[in-house]
């Protein structure tokens, strides 16, 4: 598929790296594509030849699925830039979590429990099909969740079941094998407040190599 | 041990049954014991003559750990009842959430993400011994988590080494096998935000008999 990841952090670059590797055709999105080239970490870039760097619009509208990688806290802005136009029918998976740094660690929440920011995104470009998934968990196990003893649970919320029908199959090609659909985007709210008790557990456990699993 | 449960509700039934077959000396606290004795379910306490039904204070008075099994929104108000006197010194685990119904369901959190119901409660009686503990499953699996296919995981919160250490052992001796230390109290603020997710999880998977497992 034709996929576009916006954001070149760790989050983005585990991202797009993995389905650069599975076949698909990626590009990623930043604000200044040169800008990101000459920084002195790009040469992630350089070695995969396949993943193509672009602004944020460009690299949205030519995708099929749009990866919303970037920081919670922007992450309104950095879609608007991709553009409404360029997200309108597009699966938009939103993986982002909105913490608030701003009172030191652990962060806090600045959306939750009566609202969510998958349905902030939602409701601010409504053409989009907004898919809520991966952000319960470090960007490695994301994307590759079988280093990890056993099989864990990753969660799918949105409206639209054809959308959430794509994404799951990004899943299990990331290698998840427990994919749990928690209903409409209004249920983003279950997995984003699983934030503070992630960010407890990496504290007590000494590491981000853990996953939520649901025993039923 | 000699252990006070204060609310009989399902959750206050289940501790107290279980903790009456491991052999405690439990009396069960309620807000007008002979109102509870002849309610048309009170059977439940005659088939169980080792457990005594008494008033919240004199349940706790008796006791050296005081189970807070009421809802969330009348906890204060009933370890009040208890009252602080009978509650300093001893290990009060808290396994109630803050739910708030009002808005009808799913219900949201009254208090979330900056504090936390255990806090409240550790402030409100500062010479207790708080543990936070169990509030993230069902009442049925607090007591009995073997009925699930594996191993699940259960947190403790506390400011007191020696309180969780308390908690643990009994936790054990309801069979849970993977005890987590997650800190001092503030940290009930992550297993308390778990409840969205739990209360979303149970619509969809159509069951209250799941669990949190934390593979690592």
């Amino acid at each position: 598929m034709r996929i576009a990841v916006l954001g070149t952090g760790m989050v983005g670059r585990s991202i797009a790296g993995r389905l650069d590797e599975l076949g698909h055709d990626v590009s990623v999105g930043t604000r200044d594509p040169e800008a990101t080239r000459v920084r002195e970490d790009a040469g992630w870039f350089t070695d995969r030849p396949g993943i193509a760097l672009a602004t944020f619009a460009e690299a949205a509208a030519g995708a099929e699925v749009v990866f919303n990688a970037s920081n919670g806290a922007v992450s309104l802005d950095v879609l608007g830039q991709a553009g409404a136009d360029n997200l309108a029918g597009k699966i938009v998976v939103d993986i982002a979590n909105p913490l608030d740094f701003s009172q030191g660690f652990p962060p806090t929440l600045f959306v939750k429990d009566t609202d969510s920011l998958g349905e902030q995104i939602q409701r601010a470009f409504p053409d989009a099909r907004v898919v809520k998934t991966l952000n319960t968990m470090n960007a490695s196990l994301m994307v590759a969740p079988g280093v990890l003893p056993e099989s864990t649970s990753v969660f799918v919320s949105g409206n639209d079941a054809d959308a959430k029908a794509t994404v799951t199959g990004l899943l299990q090609q990331f290698g998840h094998q427990d994919v749990i659909d928690l209903g409409d985007i209004t249920t983003a709210r279950g997995t984003e407040m699983l934030l503070p008790m992630w960010l407890r557990l990496m504290g007590v456990l000494g590491t981000a190599t853990f996953n939520f699993k649901i025993v039923r």
